[in-house]
């Protein structure tokens, strides 16, 4: 039996075949992710993965359902599972607000699923570091995100060789479309041609533009003058004085695409453009106030980094620890009259904090010894009488023996 | 828009509202499973929470379907989530085991789902802790994956007074029934007698037995007597070598409800009974060859513990730390000519590990200290100038100036 199309299995390292992934490698991501969000002072919150259908559809239109892993359940509801974490958010925040002081930092590490039909050989879910700041509108809310998400890959050794913040805004796309005299009727359009610039054809783009009263070598010279609107600035100001300034770099042509960003907005980008985005976000300043039913009005911002793309990154710098010894002690039982005491011993190592191995059946002293060397443990340890410990440090190759209850402060 | 029922939202503590769980303790049970199965060596591993439905109705049949979240995907696949990660294990190993030694200690932390129609306000899904053991038949298997349960629930400062592993073996019960003269096509139906005794009326256990041609009493006497097999003392001499026997006793009233369940079971249980099983397992030795279509056969066994029940032990026995102090340092920004500056330490100490809060927009002095103390921050800090910082512990209330890089040197 198969696993469905687009799922991953994650077996432990090292990995039996190149079509499944590494628990290990996840595990090392969320722990990152985690410490970093904690550092910061973000706190964990998590939703379900199933929610209403209508908590997508109020956000994102009707036709998002195409990509939607939805289904009827037995009590005749619609319902899906989460295609990403933002409405879940807002609806908990919308919920609870009241009783956490602002400004709300919160992170969530969920699995999202999309159905799309017909991209074969695509992942239908992937693992998300979500971070979100809730209930500030001042720059200095934007800048905190950031230098979140710039630290976040730090912390896997990445530099600002490795990756850039492509920072942008929509205000600053707003205030170029109000002045070149565009019809409000068409500003979402306009932000969806900006957002295709990179994919689409030039003179493609520039018909699109025309027929909305622009050109592309307007909006071509917007981009390449890259003047930071005075937000933008703040933004920049606040990531230098934080010693930032290197990661982060102006660049218009990022917008996003989906239609309820309201102010900066930034994509963090691989430096040699071998990958798809590894991150994104921006303000959101209306979508608390929508999913809430305008019960609850909150300014908001935050960011997704998907397992993924970063994880092809990671591999492709080089910046993947090695997971072959996570024991720290094998105990050796080559005479079994020794077998309960050893049991004792390897019970006392585990209290201690220890990985410990050990042959659960007899087996032969160097076929014992292989596994040891095998899971490259530091030490080997057995029980040379019921009182004595024989411990062997095997990269010194020194050996003492200790009395059993001293043990553990001969592995250090 | 609510939440669907039987889902539970997960909030940062302080708690907002009875209603809803909480992240921190949450990802606590989380931590403490991991470190725990680590110590043992037992690996981590995780599948899809989607999988095709047939994997489910192989290993538990059709009526299974009554309690699954089960649907027809866009691809027209009967799919369903899964409401137990057996099958799924099974499945990964049946595909890779040749690339990992015998035995292999494998664990996960799923979230499982089932959709129960009628138990309104029962939950619909838990996480649960899963460890198992495959490819060894010796009992000694069977002593290492108690062990680990018994430390799990110990690594949470539960003790032999809190808890009890109640041990029984299909094989006992088998032997019993063989030696009663029972018919081998009334086994499994005896099994599920044995399972309800504790929740049927006598009287109506005993008519059930003796239309199979046995009697409570005789039932009751092998119960009472809880003589343990051969294989069972193997087990109670290992683990009593680890210093574990006060955790176990024998129960043949055990025998779990499972159909694959083969020779050993076991369950964990608060000692005052106020609550439902707090773990459960036993080998299902021939699960793996089922579900491979014959092609790997190896024997297995393993334990479920949820969360649900767990939480609500630990709350009710006093085992839950706080989490009211997840931050470190507060930055005082108290003039914002040294706001520039101030980002500088904060991102200096947040680089040095240190959790930091700080005010992102300007605050009255004594509104921010107040918020420092609000966070139970261990440390206050604040730039004296553009060079000095004044580090007060809130604690012992002594303070000390130092140069910017120095900081973070005396805030341990």
């Amino acid at each position: 039996m198969e696993r469905l199309p687009g799922f991953r299995d994650f077996y432990p390292e090292p990995l039996p075949h190149p079509d499944v992934w590494s628990a290990d490698i996840r595990q090392h991501i969320f722990e990152k992710w985690r410490a970093t969000a904690c550092r910061y002072g973000f706190r964990e919150y998590d939703g379900p993965p199933l929610e209403p259908l209508e908590l997508f559809t109020t956000k994102s239109g009707e036709e998002i359902v195409g990509q939607l892993y939805n289904f009827t359940d037995k009590g005749e509801r619609a319902v899906s599972l989460r295609p990403e974490m933002t409405p879940t958010l807002a609806r908990m925040v919308a919920a609870h607000e009241r009783n956490y002081k602002k400004p709300i930092k919160w992170f969530a590490i969920p699995q999202l699923f999309r159905y799309e039909r017909q991209q074969k050989g695509r992942l239908r879910e992937h693992f998300q570091f979500n971070a979100d700041l809730i209930g500030e509108s001042d720059p200095a809310a934007d800048a905190e995100l950031i230098a979140l998400l710039i630290d976040t890959l730090r912390a896997f050794g990445l530099t600002s060789e490795d990756f850039v913040i492509r920072l942008s805004s929509r205000n600053a796309w707003y205030d170029f479309f109000k002045q070149g005299g565009g019809d409000m009727a068409h500003e979402y359009a306009f932000y969806q041609i900006i957002d295709k610039l990179e994919r689409e054809a030039p003179e493609h783009s520039d018909q699109k533009l025309r027929a909305i009263g622009f050109s592309l070598e307007a909006v071509n010279q917007f981009i390449e003058k890259g003047e930071p609107t005075v937000e933008l600035k703040t933004i920049l100001d606040n990531l230098t004085a934080r010693g930032l300034r290197d990661f982060v770099k102006i660049d218009y042509k990022v917008i996003r695409g989906l239609a309820y960003y309201t102010g900066v907005v930034f994509e963090a980008f691989d430096r040699k453009g071998e990958f798809r985005a590894i991150a994104g976000g921006g303000r959101y300043d209306n979508l608390v106030k929508l999913i809430s039913g305008d019960k609850v009005n909150l300014p908001a911002l935050g960011f997704g980094m998907g397992d993924v793309v970063l994880t092809e990154l990671l591999r492709a710098r080089g910046r993947l620890p090695k997971f072959d010894s996570p024991m720290d002690v094998f105990v050796l039982i080559e005479d079994e009259a020794l077998r309960s005491i050893s049991l004792k011993l390897i019970h006392d190592l585990r209290a201690a904090g220890y990985a410990v191995e050990y042959p659960l059946t007899p087996a032969k002293p160097d076929k014992q010894f292989k596994r040891a060397m095998d899971l490259k443990v530091a030490h080997t340890a057995r029980m040379d009488n019921d009182a004595y410990v024989r411990i062997r440090n095997l990269k010194t190759r020194e050996e003492v023996v200790t009395g059993l209850a001293d043990t553990a402060n001969h592995l250090s």
